[in-house]
């Protein structure tokens, strides 16, 4: 059945929303090299060599080089926290969560919330370019700041995102991570909870665990596997070599994540960032994080996880016309072209 | 109101999508600049001279140069439509329409549908650069062939679109414009629908009529208008420089345009895509139009419109991880920006 066609509609088991394969455009990895990354920018004139000194304030978390003696000297510093110096969001002044107002026939709110930043300190060595005992660091931060902003009763999501390289959206090329606390749930998520919930009135089965059977018997889309987590490339992949990181066990928030479990995490998302880089030129991409909501309880239908998105075609036309993303690539290659 | 903090979400009337409006981060129209479109490629490489030679088949429309003395030669040809040497989706050989079929936990369809090129002949003259009578030969084609794609009790929807420069995901820089006839109702347009379909139930009024009226009166982000024609940066703008251009009367179909009504449309988009080349610099585009579904009655409660999309910024973490488009334009300040 697979296979048969130029081309092939694919429906994302949770959100619902349909993907194009459109197989004959297929390319070989070489030909998706020339998209790679640019120049770093120079250091001497990066905001994040010195975030203190470039007026980017305290930072609201700080961790020492792990190679470092003196552990508890900020200068050491190796990772920290600052709020973003050109936020899309901005805390209130008011002790009042924003309210949803109208003007004219229009609904609106304002862009209250937090937006941080999270910078390692390497100039050019990216996430996938670290030791596990570096990203670990990254992944806590993540977890801390994470629980920090999720606190605010007027928080309903809070997004961990990373870009990497101009065309990913990076503007500054030096190494960070960003946090951004949004006073509304944010439509891709509420779709997939709701398919999620549905499933789960339905069948009393997280949607997610089932795929993950189903995907384990399979074995084609599957890239990388340790004790504690899965990667897929998944069936309604939205880009090229796109991959996606599921706790192996049912688990609905990131943000619980144990010691060990952060570190299982970190390896394997370390390994698929090198392999991208490997065997795509070192790729523009950007990865985010999808847990259950912030004020939320904890749910048995939500399966917290982390996409990968390379950034090596453009959408168009016809993907901004349709809401229909449209790849080249057949998840069922990326495990065999991503294998070293 | 507006205005008074760093941002602010706002909500597409009719798709009840969230955009955010960073405000602080907004720039001049010349700093956008940078970001204009490439070189165009070499002629003499260019698959588009010939389509013919190059192997795009049999035109399956064509129109003379409305220049030339001899209308009836196709070596006069100014336009001319083709199958897609690379197309998304493709014709099936069966009788049938494709099923939704499953694998495994997933459910998919085969790719069936037609994807057209519609080439007009100079190989650097955009339709932005165009005359209004050129011009108007593109908007009749985008006509025909859609009331022949539609024609097809498997087709869903067919989107007209049209990418301008490699940002915007041309990857053949001679002017071109595409169709698409899909076998599925893309989620874009089912959520318009529906959101449109909810007010007509509560209101017994169409929508889009009603949010015209209310522009046509706040006069804050009316960009250009004509007898038949008007043009707006959209409240709930999802990139810098978003136009929309909707007819001033109800109308549920672009393809029972009039021969009158035709010339204003081609009117109002080459004034645009002038508009937009002057200001910003023969910026990278995409455009394209929503109309009724193929297969539905006319509707009272949707209305057409075409809709452009300058291609300045890059969609990155923030923007992938949540569905919230972020723009840094205020559609407010679109009119005084586009003014000539």
């Amino acid at each position: 059945m697979i296979g048969s066609s130029v081309s092939e509609l694919r429906k994302d088991l949770v959100s619902g929303e349909w993907v194009l394969l459109a197989r004959d455009r297929a390319k070989r990895p070489h030909q998706f090299r020339k998209r790679a990354r640019g120049k770093p920018q120079s250091k001497s004139t990066c905001p994040f060599e010195n975030p203190q000194k470039s007026g980017g304030g305290e930072a609201l978390l700080w961790y020492a080089d792990p190679a470092a003696l003196a552990k508890d000297e900020f200068r050491n510093w190796f990772l920290q926290v600052i709020a973003n110096k050109f936020p899309a969001v901005a805390p209130h002044t008011s002790k009042q969560c924003p309210a949803r107002t109208t003007y004219g026939p229009y609904r609106r709110m304002d862009g209250v919330g937090y937006h941080e930043v999270i910078v390692t300190r390497p100039h050019d060595r990216s996430l996938g370019e670290m030791t596990v005992e570096e990203g670990e660091l990254v992944m806590r931060a993540y977890r801390e700041r994470y629980a920090a902003l999720a606190k605010d009763p007027c928080v309903e999501y809070v997004l961990i995102f990373h870009n990497h390289g101009r065309e990913a959206g990076a503007s500054i090329s030096h190494p960070h991570s960003q946090l951004i606390a949004l006073p509304i749930l944010p439509p891709d998520i509420k779709r997939s909870f709701r398919g999620s919930q549905r499933f789960f009135k339905k069948f009393h089965t997280c949607i997610y665990c089932k795929m993950l059977d189903a995907e384990r018997r399979f074995r084609e889309r599957v890239v990388h596997e340790n004790k504690e987590f899965i990667t897929l490339a998944p069936y309604a992949s939205h880009v090229p070599f796109e991959l996606r990181i599921y706790p192996q066990e049912h688990d609905s928030r990131f943000e619980l994540l144990s010691e060990e479990r952060l570190r299982f995490l970190t390896e394997s998302l370390i390994e698929m960032l090198k392999r991208l880089h490997r065997v795509l030129g070192d790729p523009a991409y950007n990865f985010f994080i999808h847990t259950t909501p912030a004020n939320m309880p904890d749910v048995e239908h939500y399966h917290w996880h982390l996409e990968i998105l390379p950034k090596i075609s453009v959408p168009a036309g016809l993907e901004l016309g349709t809401g229909i993303d449209v790849s080249v690539v057949p998840p069922e290659e990326v495990p065999k072209l991503l294998r070293v």
